[in-house]
């Protein structure tokens, strides 16, 4: 005996979760019908209306139910720095760091000529055209430390040097808390590297 | 800033699910509004699908969406033996092992006063009847090895004495693979106290 068929197909369905394999989506499946229904219609509904309703923010491509998302038309925010990062959730990340207050720019993925994807078919055209047309001061790379995340950086570093803005990474290192012991051997390398007179 | 309003209330309604924090739920709203909105939409329509139709079984209370479930129904299987378990997904288990060929019965739950959950609370008055009305030749007795799945299987034992069928518990014991060092002392007791001349 396996499952009732409805059963089956909602087990299938909570797969594409991540991180949720074949024992977890059970565990799931039967949790919900046993003790959350009203919790699995609301899980239902969410994911229903976020799919039609969440695109991404048309100045800075961050996912947000609006044209014009929150963080690009706050006026208390600094306009001439642009923060680059590879996905949607990275700007939450670094929101929650409190420590930027300036605007951000999504890619949505870094260049990977394996899986065919060159510059195009990132959004780097418009973040070209708001370097060309905004006044900005500072455009900083923080795309992901991966070797992907790098060459994706330095593209961009490239392309940005006719300009004459001041282009910035952010600084790789040892993650506070971390014991040395515990770091692997390329951010040691280069902790040392980008290592600061005291 | 935190998320959009509809991130927002997806990340909530995804916390829903057990073993999921609020730290996995914003990693699986992103993963799906970023990668997978197929995925999502139908996760969304299974969900709904299976709240609406998916009930119990009139027979054993398994979650079936049809009257009577598919192991009710299968005239292969021996119908004059029941095996009670607490919960729906404990049925699976057992099919799992592959060693059982009789019909279930499930509890949906267990006594325990505390909660206040009595006899009545439970599926127990629907059992009786059917232990009365078919001719059983053995209840296996498969609710958890818990102060309160314990107090069940007696409660049950106690009720079916009259009727004159034979009673059974599953046997508890040291599990298969299990190193005696990491057995805790009350499953060693048992194993102790149940063992068999070889």
């Amino acid at each position: 005996m396996s499952h009732s068929p409805l059963i089956l197909q909602l087990i299938e369905a909570l797969r594409c979760l991540p991180g949720v394999g074949n024992k977890s989506a059970q565990r799931m499946a039967y949790y919900l019908l046993e003790r959350d229904r009203p919790g699995a219609l609301a899980l239902s509904r969410a994911l229903q209306e976020t799919v039609e309703k969440v695109g991404h923010c048309k100045s800075c491509m961050i996912l947000t139910e609006q044209e014009i998302c929150h963080i690009c038309s706050d006026a208390k925010r600094d306009s001439n720095s642009i923060c680059v990062v590879e996905n949607p959730g990275d700007v939450y990340a670094i929101e929650q760091s409190g420590s930027y207050r300036g605007k951000y720019f999504v890619l949505m993925g870094h260049i990977s000529p394996l899986d065919g994807i060159g510059p195009d078919e990132l959004n780097l055209p418009t973040l070209f055209k708001r370097a060309e047309n905004e006044l900005l001061t500072e455009v900083i790379l923080a795309t992901n430390t991966t070797v992907e995340g790098e060459a994706t950086a330095y593209y961009i570093i490239d392309q940005l040097k006719p300009l004459n803005i001041k282009v910035t990474r952010i600084a790789h290192g040892v993650p506070l808390g971390g014991e040395l012991e515990y770091v692997d051997g390329s951010t040691l390398g280069h902790a040392l590297a980008g290592r600061k007179e005291v």
